[in-house]
């Protein structure tokens, strides 16, 4: 085939990567999306998976479907492993290369342990579908662990669960365990209490969700605390194994603890030759490209900016799509010898967060709300973002058939179950 | 505790074991369900999970939760491994001891080779959940290999789907499978166009669904071919490896065989040491107990059992049901010193098997039907059976969504993708 088209090579199938490649639909390109995973993943809600609220399908939808009808857009399920920018190719880990005019770099980022990866095995992360199955599985062993416990000992340790980390995730975490623990299980078990079980936020920094003004972190934990979590604020943890944790000179017998504290860039930004920040995101230019390389882009959580006072562009899903977007932009501009559009600039249309049923707290520029209008507000947000019309539906009525409930349909324990840990890693 | 009810040990959370404990709910004894999966499956819908239609927790739900309302009902996770029936107590995997005064095995069957166990891991069967998910990655995983193939011999390889045997699994397998690389797929790859794929039946049989009637025999085969499958019989397949198998003197190239044709039963019928059939089925009395253990009774695909004219109860879900409500209604009558109940009889309703889109047999005592009218049929019916009123709406939507759409929304590949085989094992 003589296709004369450029061809923009995109890897990653995250907001970042499918806004950028749904913004070239257009474009006298070609485009190869490019993924480990074969489906777009809706993260704002992979908690409610990890808490068996939703299915996997619910929050998640084959790339190949959504760009069905996109001519120019071709679907490549592969790891990239290399990237060769003099010869511009990206190497799959089938050791096939394939060539691009311009590359977007939108990988996202993974779960870190800062430094402690051994705690890893001990205290599961919350990333990607697999993740959450893992944790789901988890979380519902515990419970069966502790109704055949045969000391009081072992079963207080399985209705112990610890989440590390008071940002959004680790408060979505908590508020949603300490829900299944009071309401969904009640009367599920003959020699436990389910409500006894022990849930336990733990932020190393003074104040949960930090990312919002203090008024509105105070009313997350108190929200938090009318749950039934323990929220501790202000001592880091010092060392996870299977057994449980430390916490200060304590230390606390746990057989399930969940980490939502750390996150680090994807490895695919140690591929570029670039200065790249702690956390491993590399320091884009305004426009997003990389200094040295104009037709390389990065966009996502993987790229790292600062915009007016230093304040950086934040790791949310809104600034992934905005950026890819704008690069999508970028490159028509360059195609078609406009001038380039001006620098990138994150629009800011507010910050939520969800804590339980009923609860959650909203930032719209100033506006502060908690309580059921927050809720009511996040939950009307995320089920419109939705992809799919499908999707929002079934996962509405979900969510409808829960509240109304207590009861999380999803509690489907997969693989065996038969060893005597549940600290085992297969799914 | 001084508990002087009865202990009434039920192995086995499937259609017998569950339909047994729900039938002792107000009779004077305690009952422990004993499974080691923490669901009850609605089996006869499993190949929709296999194939991407519906969702794991759709067709499944926690036993607990089903039972939760049954005061004399515990629910155990855990796997029976021996059985003292001198002293009257199962053994569990963890050492347990659990003692009984009236004990139901009910653990079903799974899927056997013929003595060929070596073909277990290129030709996955469909008995369990984690089944289902292992056949449903593979499947959409050979298009994805199809579609990076370098060589057209790859690509057929990876395009065809070889079904083994013509049972009802088998015919709804390969119709499905045909229906989403008809249909499903469409427009979505770009090098290759799934409409090619080759899907075939293989039984060794003269004819497929042998236990219907001729005539709709071979009204499933037409009906099955104009969905586009190759149905073969009258030759078994010879041999099974990575690359293919072989029929006759022919190897055939296919990376996707799935197993649909042997049956053997639970391995916990071994703990008895009562006659057991070819298929390792325990021969059970008339009153569903085993000679010599009158305590101790037999349900289900574990059960063999000839009624009149020597003819076997079939293994299926309404036999199952049957067995466990009159292995109830035995022990009620022991329990109060009445008759016992008249020897089992299985009542047959009738006999119904799906083929695809808008195509079904059906032989109700001689009234046949095929074609639109049984699918209706079917899809009634078995949405109908499907327990919990939740499950039941979903399930409409998802089935209406995917009949207007042709589209499946559980095409979600879980799970690392980077292996250059898809014939691992873990999910």
């Amino acid at each position: 085939m003589s296709d004369t088209r450029k061809h923009v090579v995109i890897v990653g199938g995250g907001f970042g990567g499918l806004w950028a490649t749904r913004a070239l639909a257009s474009a006298p390109v070609r485009v190869t999306l490019i993924d480990r995973r074969n489906h777009h993943l809706f993260q704002p809600l992979l908690y409610q998976v990890a808490t068996a609220g939703l299915s996997s399908p619910d929050i998640a939808a084959p790339l190949r479907h959504i760009l069905r009808k996109q001519a120019n857009a071709e679907v490549r399920l592969g790891e990239v492993v290399g990237l060769d920018a003099d010869a511009r190719c990206v190497v799959l880990a089938d050791g096939e290369r394939i060539g691009y005019d311009f590359l977007l770099l939108a990988s996202g980022a993974t779960h870190a342990y800062f430094g402690h990866d051994e705690w890893s095995a001990h205290a599961p992360g919350l990333k990607t579908l697999d993740d959450a199955l893992h944790i789901r599985r988890r979380v519902l062993l515990a419970f069966e662990r502790a109704e055949a416990a045969q000391t009081e000992q072992e079963r207080a340790a399985w209705l112990h669960f610890a989440v590390v980390g008071g940002g959004p995730t680790g408060v979505e975490l908590a508020g949603t365990l300490a829900e299944i623990a009071h309401k969904t299980l009640r009367r599920e078990f003959r020699r436990i209490d389910p409500a006894q079980a022990r849930v336990r936020l733990i932020e190393a920094g003074p104040r949960v969700l930090a990312s919002f003004p203090e008024s509105l972190s105070e009313k997350a934990r108190a929200q938090l605390q009318r749950l039934g979590v323990e929220v501790s604020t202000g001592t880091p943890v010092g060392s996870i194994d299977a057994d449980g944790y430390t916490l200060g000179a304590e230390f606390v017998p746990a057989r399930t603890v969940l980490w939502a504290a750390g996150v680090a860039a994807s490895p695919l930004g140690a591929l570029l030759d670039v200065p790249r920040d702690r956390a491993g995101r590399v320091q884009v230019l305004p426009d997003l490209s990389v200094p040295g390389r104009p037709e390389i882009f990065v966009a996502g959580d993987l790229a790292s900016l600062q915009q007016d006072e230093g304040k950086p562009v934040p790791g949310v899903a809104p600034a992934a799509k905005q950026m890819g977007s704008y690069v999508a932009r970028t490159i028509r501009a360059r195609l078609a010898g406009k001038p380039a559009p001006a620098p990138f600039r994150y629009v800011d249309f507010g910050n939520l967060a969800t804590i339980g049923r009923r609860a959650a707290v909203v930032d719209l520029h100033g506006w502060h709300f908690s309580g059921v209008l927050a809720w009511t507000f996040w939950l009307a947000a995320h089920v419109f973002f939705l992809i799919g019309f499908r999707n929002r539906l079934i996962v509405l009525l979900n969510w409808s058939w829960a509240y109304y409930t207590y009861q999380r349909h999803a509690r489907i324990i997969l693989g065996g179950v038969d060893d005597t840990s549940a600290n085992d890693d297969e799914d």
